[in-house]
C-alpha cells in the first residue's frame, strides 16, 4: 500500500488468544486498520481482557457481539429439529457455530465500512471454510485474508509449537499451551491435535471441562422432562427439584449444566474433513446429546412414518452441508426450510434420566399424537381387522414369489 | 377335510408357551398332522421341556434346530457391518431373527413333506409379515397358516389376556401371564404390551432381565478391545482380565455378558410398525449396542469418505428393508452383497470403555487405516500446500456468490 | 339389508361404460341407493348420454363435477413442477387423475350423505389403490365397495371378456369391445390388457387416438415458447402463428392440440404395478411430455445445482409416492410442499420445437437466470481467477491420492 | 532448471489443433522434454498429421494409442448399465472419455518415465478436473502442468480469440476458427462457447456433424433389435435389412451410423458445471441415446421394482461422479461395481424403432422377464385373489386414516 491511500479497513475474529494476537499484530505490519472482533457465543472467554489486549497490541476498534441467543434460536435449534448428526457421532457444535459468527462479523464489516475480513483458522481444518463460504455467501465481494495459508505468515510462525516461545511479536505475551488445542462455544467443546493426533492413543482422563466423566457423575439420576413446540424445546423441568426452565438460551444453558454434570456427551472420534483428510477430536456436547435424544423421541410419536423417513435422509444431506460450511447456500437454506416445514405438529414432552453418562427416555406425550394405544393392543382389537393383514402380506409377497418362480434363489449363499 | 384324505402336514413355529400351545391343539382339531418346530436362536427356554409339551398335546414330531451360529454369522453380522439401525433407535433384534427361524421352519417342511407352515404371531404386529415374506420368497407354494388372524381362531380365544384362564382347551396349563409380552433371543429381549401399551407410563424398573439396570452395574469400567475383519467381529480381548475370545457365536455370547453386566443396551422407544401403527417397546441390545458403536469407529478409520456416504444411505434403507420383512427379497440381498463389499478394508481393532450402561470408544487402530497422523497435523505440514485451500473455497464459493448476486439474500430470515 | 331399515346410499364413479353400468345395477340389486358420478378430467365422453344411461338403468341421481381446472392447476402442474416421471418413462396421467376424482367423488358423498364409495377399477392394477387409499385418507370412515374384487361380483361376471356378451342383466347394451382397455383423461390416454398384454408383440399401429404418429405429422416443425413462473406455464406462444395462450387449462389443452398432432408423447413400456406385478401399457401424453422438457430447462437455469440435486431426489419419491396412490398422505403433502418451495424461482420462458414426435428445446432466457455469460465464456476471464481452480482439483485430489497411497489400485481391473 | 540437470520429461495430451500445438512449443520453452500422446478414443482426426507436426514442433516422441474398445467396454458400457445421465440430459460423453484419457496418459508417463503431464483443458471447465482427479488417483505422485491455468501462459495466448491470429511462436499454423469449440469421441460431439455462449440464442442449424438433423432424416423409419447380457449391449439387428453387428466397437460404431443418420441423439441444455458455474451446450450422442432407451426397457423386464429403485438412486450418484471427475475414486468404483451386481440378470432383447430423431421401443423379451402375462391378465385369473387387494390396500390407508383422524386434513388446500 503507499503512504497516500487511505489504509484498508479489516475486520479480524479475534479470540484474545495467542494465534489471532500474532495475526492482529502482522495485519497491522501489513498495513491494515484492524477491528478486533468476537462474537460470543458461549465460550468461555474474558471478552474485556481480549479488549484491552486488542487496543494495546494496535486495534483501532474492538466490537463484541452477543450472539448466544442467535446461536440457540438461528444455528442449534434448527440442527435439533434435524436431529443433525455428522457420521453418525458428531453433533456439529464447531460447524454450526461458524455461520453465526460469519454473519456477526460480516455485519460489523458493512457496519464500519470494511472490505476484508480476516480469521486465525488454520489452513488444513474445515473451519477455514466455514468461516470464508459463509463470509461470500453473505457478502459475495468481500475480501478475506487468511494468513495461516500464506507462507508470508506461516512460514514465519512455523507451526503452532512454534508460537509458544515468540520473539518475533515482542508484544505478545508468552504463555505456556497446552498439549491440543481446544474450541469452545455454548453447545459444545471440541479438542483437537497435539497428543490428540495418534488416534490409537486414548486422550486424557482430564481433557474435558464441560462435562464430569461419568465415573464422577453423581450415583443418583436426575429425572427432567423437556416440552416440545414444532420440534424446538420450550420448557425444561426438573423432576427431582422442581425447577421450571424457560427461554432458548436459558433452557440451553441449564440442559448444558446438568447435562455436565450427569457426564453426558463425551466423544472420541476419528472423523472425514470437507479437505479430504480424517482427523481425530474428542467432544463434549452435554445439552445437545439430550436434545437430540428427546427430539427423536417426540418426533417419531407425533410425526408420519413415511413423512420421517424422508425427513430423516434430507437431516443426513443437511448434517453434511453444514459440517462442510454450506449453511449459508441455496441448498442448506432450502432443507432448514423444509426440516421446520416437517415440524409443524412435532410438539410434546419428553421424560427423561440422566445417568453417568448415560440420557434415558423413558416416557413422551403429546396432543400431536400418532399414537393409538386402543388400535395397536394387544387386548382389544381396536378399529382394525385382522384379516387385512393376511391381504397385505400376500401382495407384498407376490413379486417375492415370483422372483423366486422365475430367477430363483434368495437364500443367502 | 375328509375323512379319507391323508392328513396335512403342518410345520408349527413352536415356542411351549401358552400360545403355540393353544394354536398346535387347534391346528389338530383342525385335522392337521403338527410337527411342532423350535429355533434355537438363543433364547432363554427350556427346549426338552417344550418337546415333552408338544408331544403330550398331540403334535406327531418335535424338531428343534440349533441355528445360534447361523443367525450370527448370516443374519446379525450382515447387521452389524450395515450399522444397520431402525428409525435412530432400534437394533433390529426380532427382526433378524425372523428370517432366519422361517429359514429353517422351511427346511423342516421341506424335509418333512409338509405343505403348510403356522405360527403364532398375532395379527397387529410385525413378525407375522416377516414370518410370513420370508417363507413365501423361500418357498412360493408354501401355504401359511395363521390362526390370529383367524376369526374362528381369535374370536375363541379372545385377546391375549383370555388366554390366561382357558377352559375350552383342558390340556393347557395355566400359568399366570406378566403383564407384558416379551420376545427374546440372542441378540435382544424385546417388550411390548400389556402395561407399556400407554407412552407416557414409564417402563416398571424390573422389566429387563438382559442386562443389569446402569444403576446397580459395576463402579468399575471394563476395557475391552474388538477386532474386525471385513467389518465382521472376529475377536473380543477383556483388557482387564486379559481374557481373548474368538468364535462368532462365543464373542457374541462374551459381549451379551459383559455388556449385560453393564447395564449396555436399554432403549424404550415408540416405533413404526409396517402395517402402519406406533408401537411402543423397551429393548435390551448389549452386544448389539456394543459393536454397532465399535463397528463405526473402525468404519470410519478405514472407509474413504464418499463411499461411506453412499454406504449409509444404502444401511438406511436396508434397516427398513429388515425391519419390514424383506430379507429375503431381491433389493435386501443386493444390499447386503454392496455392503459386504464396502467392508472389503474394514478391519482393524477399536478399544472400548464399558460403564453404567456407556459404550466410550477410547482409540482404534488398523492395518488399512486411512488415517495420515503426519498430513493432518497441525505442527508439520507433511504433504499438504495450505495455499490449494484457498483455491478449493473459492470455486466452491463461486456459485454461492452468484447466487448471491443473481437471486439474493441467503440470510436465514 | 332388512326390509325396513333406511336404504344405504353410494356414490358410484360412472363412466357410462359397460363396467361400471354392470356395478350400477349389481350395486342396485344390493339394496344401494346408488348416486352415478362423473368427474370430468378431460376424458372423451358423452356426459349426457351416461346421465341418461345412469338414471334408465336406476341410479336415483346423476352428478357430475367439471374438474378439469382442478386436475390442471392442483395435479398435473405440481407434478410439472417436480418433473414427475415413474421409472424414468411414465408421466404419471392415470396417477395423477384418480386422487383428484376420488376429491370429487369423497365431495359428492359428503354433500349427498352417503356412507359409501364405489368404483370399477380392478383387482389386479393400481387404480383400486390409488381411489380407496385417497378416500380414506381424506374421509376415514367411508366404507369402499369394490365389486371387482367380490367372489360374488366378478364370478358372475368372470372376466373382462364376458362382459361383452352379457345376459345377465337384460338393460345393458350390448356393444363389441375393443381388443384392448384405455383409459383417458386431459392428461393422456393409456391402453393396456388384451392385446397389449404380450410385451414382445408390437402395438398395433392405430392405436393411439390423442396423438398423430410421428411418420403423419406434419413435415414442419412447429415452434413454441413456454412461460413460466414459479415452475407453473402461465403462457404459451405459437411462435409459427403468433397465438398467445393464457390461462391453465387453456394452455394446456393447447399443448395436447399442437402436440397432438406432432405425435408428441408417445411411450410404449412395461411398468411395475405397486400390487407387484409387471404390467405393459402404452401412453400418449403431449402436453405433459412438452412441458417436462421445458420445464427441466428453465429449472436448471434458474435453480442452484446443489438445490435442484436435492430437489432431483424428492421428485422421484414423489413419482413413486403418485403412482402408488399416496397423493393424499402426509408425506406427498410434505414433498409438494418442498418442491414447491423450490420452484420459487423458477420462472422464464424455454423455446421448443415439435416435430415428428420430438421436443426440441433450443433457447431459454429467465429474469432469474443463475447463467452468468461473462463468469463462463471462454473469451473474457470474467470475476474469475483460473488458479483458483488448481487448489480446487488438489484439494478434492488429496483424498484420492491418499487412498491410493494408503489401500492401492483403482483401476477398473 | 539448470543447465546441468537433465530435462524433465513431461507427457502432453495432445490433439494436433492448435491449443495443443501452442502448449507443446510453450512446455519446450520451459525446457521440458515433450512425448506428444494422443489417445484414440474414436474423435475424427489425423492422427498421423498429429504425429508429424508434433515432431516438427519439437517432441521428443509421439505415442497413440488406440483405446477405442477400451472406451466401450469400461467406460461407456458401464454408463449404459447405470442408464446414466446427468441433469436428466447430458449422457456423459466428455466425462467418460476423459478417464480413459488420464489411465493412457499416465499408462505412457510410467512407460516412459516422465514425472509430469499436461493437457490443453481450459481453467473454467470441468475437463481439467476429470484429467487431473484422474491422474492423481491413477498415480499420486505425478506432477501436473495446466497452461490454462497458469498467466504466465494464459496472459500471453489471452483467451481463446486470441490464439487465432498468433504471431509469439512462428511455427505454429494459421488456421480460423470455427466461433464455437468442440470435442468428439466415439460417443459424442459437444459444441460450446463462442457464439453458443448466449443460451437464449438457437444454435446455427449447421452446427452438429455426427448427426443429421431430424429434418433431413430418412422418411422411413429404421427397425432394430439389440440384444443385451448382463446389462451389455451384444448384438444389434437391422430388422429392415437383417445385418447383424457383434463386438462392442462394432455395434457401438454402427449405432452410431445409423443413430446419426436418423437425426438421434441432439440436445441443446444448460447444465451445471463441477466448478460452480452453468454453462450451455450442444451434444449430439446417437449410439448412447439409443442405448440408454433400450436399456431401460430391458432393465425394468428383468429387474426385480424394489432393487430398480435402489439402483436408480445409485445411478442417480454414478452421474454426477462421473461427471465431476470422480471415475477413479473409491466411491465410483464402489458404484460400478454395485450396478454391475444389479445387473446379473438384464439379458434379453429389446426392438426399437428409429425415426426423425425419436427413439421408439416397441417391443421386448427375455430369457429373466419378470413379466407374467397370466399373472396381469385381465381376461383370467391366474395364481392371483382379488381379495387379497383389499387387505393390502386397508392396510397401507390405515396409517393414512389414523393420521387424518389424528392429525387433520390432508387437502391439499
Amino acid at each position: 500500500m503507499s503512504a497516500n491511500q487511505p489504509k484498508k479497513k479489516i475486520v479480524l475474529a479475534y479470540s484474545g488468544g495467542l494465534d489471532t494476537s500474532c495475526i492482529l499484530v502482522w495485519l497491522i505490519e501489513q498495513g491494515y486498520d484492524v477491528i478486533a472482533f468476537t462474537a460470543d457465543v458461549g465460550q468461555d472467554d474474558d471478552f474485556e481482557a481480549a479488549k484491552q489486549k486488542a487496543l494495546s497490541l494496535g486495534a483501532i476498534k474492538y466490537v463484541c457481539l452477543d450472539l448466544r441467543r442467535d446461536f440457540v434460536d438461528n444455528y442449534i435449534f434448527p440442527a435439533v429439529q434435524a436431529d443433525a448428526i455428522y457420521e453418525d457421532r458428531y453433533l456439529l457444535g464447531t460447524a454450526l457455530a461458524r455461520p453465526c459468527i460469519a454473519s456477526g462479523i460480516i455485519r460489523v464489516a458493512s457496519e464500519e465500512g470494511a472490505s476484508h475480513v480476516s480469521h486465525g483458522a488454520t489452513g488444513k481444518g474445515n473451519d477455514q471454510i466455514r468461516f470464508e463460504l459463509a463470509s461470500y455467501a453473505l457478502c459475495p465481494q468481500v475480501e478475506v485474508v487468511s494468513p495461516w495459508r500464506l507462507p508470508e505468515f506461516y512460514e514465519r510462525f512455523a507451526g503452532r509449537q512454534a508460537l509458544t516461545p515468540r520473539r518475533t511479536i515482542s508484544a505478545l505475551p508468552v504463555t505456556p499451551k497446552s498439549p491440543w488445542s481446544m474450541d469452545g462455544n455454548l453447545m459444545h467443546i471440541s479438542y483437537e491435535s497435539g497428543i490428540l493426533e495418534d488416534p490409537k492413543v486414548e486422550a486424557p482422563q482430564d481433557l474435558c471441562t464441560m462435562t464430569k466423566s461419568p465415573a464422577e457423575a453423581p450415583d443418583q439420576a436426575v429425572r427432567i422432562s423437556i416440552r416440545f413446540e414444532q420440534g424446538i424445546p420450550v420448557k425444561v423441568k426438573n423432576l427431582t427439584t422442581g425447577e421450571e426452565i424457560t427461554g432458548s438460551l436459558e433452557l440451553y444453558t441449564y440442559l448444558n449444566k446438568i447435562g455436565g454434570e450427569h457426564g453426558i456427551g463425551r466423544v472420541d472420534i476419528v472423523e472425514n474433513r470437507f479437505i479430504g483428510m480424517k482427523s481425530r477430536g474428542v467432544y463434549e456436547t452435554p445439552a445437545g446429546t439430550i436434545l437430540r435424544q428427546a427430539h427423536i423421541d417426540i418426533e417419531v410419536l407425533t410425526m408420519d412414518r413415511e413423512l420421517r423417513r424422508i425427513k430423516q435422509r434430507l437431516a443426513l444431506d443437511f448434517g453434511e452441508q453444514v459440517y462442510r460450511g454450506f449453511w449459508f447456500s441455496p441448498e442448506c437454506k432450502f432443507l432448514r426450510d423444509c426440516i421446520k416445514r416437517s415440524q409443524e405438529r412435532v410438539s410434546g414432552t419428553v421424560q427423561l434420566s440422566l445417568f453417568k453418562g448415560g440420557v434415558h427416555v423413558t416416557a413422551r406425550d403429546s396432543e400431536f399424537s400418532l399414537y393409538n394405544q386402543e388400535l395397536v393392543s394387544m387386548d382389544v382389537q381396536g378399529n382394525y381387522e385382522p384379516r387385512d393383514a393376511e391381504g397385505f402380506i400376500r401382495i407384498n409377497a407376490l413379486r417375492l414369489r415370483e422372483y423366486h418362480r422365475l430367477q430363483g434363489d434368495l437364500d443367502q449363499s
